[in-house]
């Protein structure tokens, strides 16, 4: 029989989990092994904290349901989302960098045309949204399918609102040039959903628990390394303390102020609107 | 603004989280950043395999109700339980070792007398268990109770089963003079629950998913060291491959086969029956 004790447990353990059938399973599960052991031992961790990290666990998995993922948020407040994104998203400095995809995105959004709106008539300043794709070289990405989504003016998405349609949220094609253009309304700084475990995790530090001003993008085009990321406002509150650790000087964008007139799209406002210009620059891969 | 990166995104996440109000929750916290940071790093972890892991501790939590912990067996099978049942239990060479909790104990059993029948007409050996509840200095601990429970001859737990009444469980009290007595039914090795997360993960390793034949046992007694430990059979199958690393020779006892005849509760047994002879000795604290 082994003689288990403080020290040899972990060999044991790392010995069975190496195993596994899939090699790079095994390489995970004893890495994992490895760390979770000497995180515990390093903090000498007691059997009621144990037994309350077991139930912090358990009710994350179960506040989470389709239009709610908890452990999502979990990894993004310990900043683990962030450094899966950066690990995975090497890109080139001209490139138009990664940020996290957060756990609002849902698929299937309606296409619409240059210039549709997907705020479909919510209260909010009009916001235009629009430049070119591009290729790092320079050369328009026609055909590239931005898929758009975020919050309302108070600063919940679709997913949190027990709503039937599409709310806030839209695909876009690039025409033969390279330009996109979107109409909606200005996002507003939220703070993440502080009524599960997470949050009451993050009220028992001093950490902000707001996001800055954000509309979230995915491309996945063909011939370029897929892009998840945002665009934030320029001058907007939490910059400097996003929750998620999801800014990056690059992705924040003006959104200037614009009188009644002509529009980007070819239209016009009789209402005072913002504009916000930005060239997504896809790396080829 | 910051400027995440690889390197950098981890000291942020540490400074944040160390500004809980209270210095354990932010050692335990700051820690736990830096192993899992760590850990993605040393593995290189995908976006595949980060949300692969999402949805794993999501359906591990769902999957949990309040007769089945699939976290503490998670932690179980990982050696977590173990290890921190090893930290926090540093007793005396000479007293009852601790073994883990596992996720089949229920609050409030009934309470027998002195080799009282907690198997209640279930199929099987009849299996008395007998001793003294002891101090380290050999003198005798009358009025422990002595919380058991065990699993039937199909390895099943009460927790998993339907039942409305306490099914192989119950509470004795030691007499004066330390002795206690029960009676039950022989326990069989058993399979651990594979039809969750954590046996889907087990069955992509060469891991045996059984444990040994036990009876567990929980001493909370005023003035000793708590005690949560298990009994195995001595001779049983999987006593060298227990999937919660669980066993310690220590806790290997024999059960001895006997004819019809008289019973260590000063009664009979008219069907041959096994004897376990083990005396508890507690650690004063
Ligand atoms: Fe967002
Ligand atoms: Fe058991």
């Amino acid at each position: 029989m082994d003689a288990v004790t403080e020290d040899t447990i972990t060999d044991l353990a790392v010995s069975r989990w190496g195993t596994a059938k899939d090699p790079r399973t095994g390489e995970i599960l004893t890495a994992l092994v490895r760390h979770l052991h000497d995180f515990a031992r390093e903090v000498r961790l007691t059997e009621a904290e144990w037994m309350a990290a077991v139930q912090w666990l358990t009710a994350t998995g179960q506040i989470s349901d389709d239009k709610r993922e908890e452990f999502i948020l979990a990894s993004d407040v310990l900043g683990l989302s962030m450094l899966v994104v950066q690990m995975n998203h090497d890109l080139d400095a001209a490139a138009t960098p990664a940020t996290v995809l957060g756990p609002f995105h849902i698929d299937g959004s309606p296409e619409l045309g240059f210039g549709g709106d997907m705020s479909q008539g919510l209260p909010g300043t009009p916001l235009y949204v629009h430049g070119k794709v591009r290729s790092l070289d320079g050369s328009p990405v026609g055909g590239a399918v931005l898929d758009v989504w975020q919050a309302d003016s108070d600063g919940a998405y679709e997913a949190q609102l027990p709503v039937d349609e599409a709310r806030l949220r839209a695909k876009y094609t690039s025409r033969a040039d390279g330009s996109y253009c979107l109409r909606t309304i200005a996002p507003l700084g939220y703070a993440i959903p502080m009524d599960g475990p997470v949050g009451e995790l993050i009220s028992q530090t001093a950490i902000s628990h707001y996001r800055p001003a954000h509309v979230h993008f995915l491309l996945a085009v063909p011939g370029f390394e897929p892009l998840i990321t945002h665009l934030f406002q320029d001058g907007a509150q939490y910059l400097d303390s996003d929750v998620v650790f999801g800014t990056k000087p690059e992705l924040v964008v003006a959104f200037d102020e614009r009188g009644p007139g002509p529009t980007p799209d070819g239209g016009r406002s009789d209402v005072p609107w913002l504009e916000a210009r930005y060239d997504f620059v896809l790396q080829p891969g």
